[in-house]
């Protein structure tokens, strides 16, 4: 880091800037979890000082916030374009696809879900909120899959939305414990038996 | 911890100590991480020293590993048991009911298992054997039950098992989140649709 001099670091512009803290921070919460890595560290690794920083997120708690936020941004467009055309069930397999090809993301996430448990932990509120957003809205694909007899209406949509959300983040977390697992095709394994045969 | 006397404290046998050493671990590696606790904070919270720690546990390590095979134990000795009686499915049921009387236990596995992800987490391995171990387990009950059709011939017995697993573990974090969801309940729910109807 310190190899590269601060007049040449100082050149790229701040949303730049802030972009590389955020990639930074998603890897290293990811690795290590929010306890496990101070705002030096984050510094540190991205070549600024920690006042540097500072400058763009006033502490640890805000730049966690905002990595989740972006992950959780980038997720949301993908998920709500997939919605627009596909059904419930080829959204998700999509969506595993997507993540998949950004493991840093998808760590950040599993590990801070599981930490977020906690009550006093900084991203508690956001996966709660998240978890609720996320459930109401494949509620209301599944009602609308129900609606075009592609899943059996007699299941409960919030109910099977958790479900669906269950299984996609256990599975996520045996593919990063070992990624020559399939996990879009397990994904497909879990839903295909929910699908209307009649109908495909 | 220092109103109490050493004296008074130290007379405990040294088993007792170990159990209180790895109840205090267990509550604090789930509430904070393996990186967000130390070792003097766990002796702290016990009331000992940490050379008196040490005497008991080596090292960080050592100590969130022991806590781990000891939640590991108790949960397999339960499946076992139930294992022995009943259907996969029930037994994983029976397992949820006994899991939430423990969230303590739950909280260090879900938090523990994420950040296992991380290639240098010293509880990889220990996760990447349990996953082995218990999908196998569960794979080789799921061939008993399909060879008394009570599930499908058709489903691969060892992606099925990873699948349960999966939804167990997703549902798991979802109900640490937020307790008033039926955790039992909700994994009947996913079950229920694997069961050939016809042998009820």
């Amino acid at each position: 880091m310190s190899g590269v001099a601060p007049s040449v670091r100082n050149r790229r512009p701040p949303g730049v800037r802030r972009e590389e803290i955020l990639r930074v921070a998603t890897e290293m919460f990811g690795d290590s979890g929010y306890r496990g890595v101070s705002l030096a560290d984050i510094a540190a690794r991205v070549g600024i000082s920690q006042p540097g920083l500072i400058h763009h997120f006033k502490n640890k708690e805000e730049l966690l916030l905002a990595a989740l936020e972006r992950r959780d941004e980038d997720s949301r467009d993908h998920m709500d374009a997939m919605f627009q055309e596909m059904s419930v069930a080829d959204a998700l397999i999509s969506l595993c696809r997507h993540n998949v090809e950004d493991p840093t993301a998808m760590r950040l996430y599993a590990v801070e879900s599981a930490e977020s448990i906690e009550p006093g932990h900084p991203a508690r509120e956001f996966f709660l909120r998240r978890y609720a957003r996320v459930r109401e809205r494949v509620a209301e694909r599944i009602r609308r899959d129900q609606e075009l007899r592609r899943l059996p209406a007699a299941l409960d949509p919030v109910v099977l939305a958790g479900e669906m959300i269950a299984v996609m983040d256990g599975l996520q977390v045996q593919w990063l414990l070992d990624p020559t697992m399939d996990l879009p095709g397990r994904m497909a394994a879990y839903l295909e038996r929910l699908i209307i045969k009649e109908d495909r």
